[in-house]
């Protein structure tokens, strides 16, 4: 067995609010004194199959609860995908239909099952029970709030002031995933900080509807991107999926910030908190390189997804391309679009002051990509990832689309 | 047949609004030319089984349009019955089982047709078609308004001003009462002026499930109460139901103001407008007394719940009582407790300065109940409704509680 305080510690560990950590700490302490298992649930939007790290910050803390007597809700959402999630009066967003749910459910499932231990999951659709709800059902639920409340969540609040129209559906969402939590008896749901209203609904309604007792609610920070700034999402380009190639994930991490290195070792590394710091003091007092440190997070993840042999091969092409030519590692990334002629690209970029430098450049051997010389001045850029560099102190990134 | 001009006049009178009179006018049309029938749906709220004048108002109207051509739809609204209306957080209605559900409506309908035609009337119960929708089909009812559009409806505004608990189920009333029309695919719907916004609700929703046609809307003016002031409503005690005795109707009747009488005259008589017309000209040139006018309305309205024999009775029976006595039509009314004694309850109501007084006039023989001389001085009333006069001049109804 485990030692609560350990269990707790390991629980707590960048969170960013916990409801109810009496009710977390009697769950814990009846596992160990009775072999109690206790449910842990977590929704999954089955519009959107492909996770990548930001959702991942979610599911290792799930995972971290069937080390500790949880049993894990893997709930999937297809009741409100086959109706659609109405986001404001034009953008409706498009109902899925029944075998589309279905075959996201199971890519997802694929992915997830890479963090969590399929032997303590259960995964359940929640059309099995709010379809059986009834008409009936529904408008019994809707009993259980009010306008004013829903009007408190953030971002209706926003659309309401803003004059943006919510239609009546949307007020009910809420309450379809707190009922969700009535239903599976949940004793702790996870979610990110952005779902606080629907979380505290799930407790809401358990007590309404009699279930005795409410559901611990544990939210996490929400990851940024690679850019460190906004939240990590596929619309923002700004992620790494968990199905990219070991190459690219390991290139894409070893991009980002110093500072937000730190903030992905907190959310997605496996250390723990006192590794962290040995680390950080190590950087402080120079004795260890933050690139080292940075690579070994890359490695991390990288292999957590792919294979630890994967990842260092990863590392070992990355190192082959991009050391020997001492590449710094936080050269900036730039986005351009196929046939672009490369003297315009490099003066787009910065790194030329004029298309006739660059030409000259060029045809020095100055300009190298991904470390190869470039020989033809009215080389079109193709589709793909590089680096380029002129001489040996000029450097960016360059994706091409 | 009839005359479509002569038909339309019928219909408009003592309307307060009238949305899509071509449409009206087509069906009318289209029955005149092809024999073809139209819907007319009326709804009624089973929780209140008991009929009043005031409801009477809009029944009437709508068999006017049984006589045109059109079959009414007498809807129960079980469904919405069963579930409960919140009409504020902590106001819930009770709901209903379906036993007094069904009870309610059999009560109901023996006295609905006594104004309308059961040859041209279906009863239907929305709980067949709304149950049917299932959860989803409650959810995509939702998607068709939203929370600004419903919070432009007055009493909603108000509450949500003055911050009073508005349950999300009661935002989807409206729609369900909009779908109602939806399914029965009604041509013509019936309401207060108090149900405009659900009324245009059934003409929206048609529109968007794609009926093809869009409800007439017909609002009938609220029915004041005896009081001239109020809407007439059993809570506020200022209303005739429709089963009470010919005596107490007919008494009633007669005890409004002159003023009222003529918006009785209105909104309840089988009188033409242009019959009105002259009877509020021989009333002005003084060729009508007014108390003949106010008993004609009350003559009629009796007769129409009860018999003309009976009607005829009741008013016999009350000239018994009052005229012989010279008993004003106009006395004031009030209400007491049984067991009240008499020497008090006649200084409560203003007639006597004191009990002593009271007792005096007892004693003389001055004090009549019903035209009854009273002979004891110790007389504790009984339940019932009397006229108390003192000599010649004081009069009072009261009513005994």
């Amino acid at each position: 067995m485990f030692n609560i305080d350990d269990a707790l510690n390991d629980i707590k560990r960048a969170t960013a609010e916990i409801i109810d950590e009496k009710r977390l700490k009697e769950l814990l302490k009846d596992y160990i004194e009775n072999g109690k298992n206790y449910y842990v649930k977590v929704g999954f939007d089955p519009t959107s199959p492909d996770i990548h790290l930001g959702h991942t910050v979610l599911l290792q803390k799930v995972a971290v609860f069937q080390k500790y007597g949880g049993i894990v809700q893997l709930l999937v959402g297809d009741f409100t995908a086959t109706i659609g999630d109405p986001t404001g009066k034009n953008v409706m967003r498009k109902p899925l239909n029944k075998e589309d749910v279905i075959k996201n459910a199971k890519t997802y499932q694929t992915q997830v099952f890479k963090i969590l231990d399929k032997d303590k999951t259960e995964v359940v659709y929640n059309s099995t029970w709010l379809e059986e709800l009834g008409a009936s059902g529904i408008i019994g639920l809707c009993m259980n709030s009010t306008v004013a409340r829903m009007l408190e969540r953030d971002d209706f609040s926003k659309r309401f002031k803003g004059e943006t129209p919510i239609a009546i559906s949307e007020f009910i969402y809420p309450l379809l995933q707190g009922y969700d939590s009535v239903h599976l008896k949940s004793d702790i749901e996870l979610g990110g900080t952005d779902q606080k209203f629907n979380l505290l609904m799930g407790r809401q309604l358990q007590k309404s509807y009699g279930i005795g007792k409410e559901q611990v609610v544990i939210m996490m920070p929400i990851l940024e991107g690679l850019d460190g700034v906004q939240k990590m999402s596929k619309s923002l380009n700004n992620y790494i999926g968990v199905t990219e190639s070991p190459k690219d994930m390991y290139a894409k991490l070893l991009s980002i910030s110093d500072e937000l290195m730190w903030r992905y070792y907190d959310l997605l590394s496996s250390k723990t908190t006192k590794e962290i710091e040995e680390l950080k003091d190590g950087v402080k007092n120079g004795s260890l390189h933050p690139k080292k440190v940075k690579e070994d997070l890359a490695l991390e993840i990288t292999a957590r997804f792919a294979s630890e042999e994967e990842a260092k091969k990863a590392k070992d092409e990355f190192d082959a391309v991009f050391s020997k030519n001492d590449i710094p590692s936080d050269i900036k990334s730039y986005e351009l679009e196929e046939g672009t002629w490369i003297a315009k690209a490099l003066v787009d970029i910065g790194l030329e002051p004029s298309t006739s430098q660059a030409r000259r450049d060029i045809k020095q051997g100055a300009v190298k990509i991904d470390g190869e010389k470039l020989q033809d001045e009215q080389y079109k850029l193709q589709k793909g990832e590089f680096v380029i560099q002129i001489g040996k102190r000029k450097f960016a990134k360059i994706k091409v689309v």
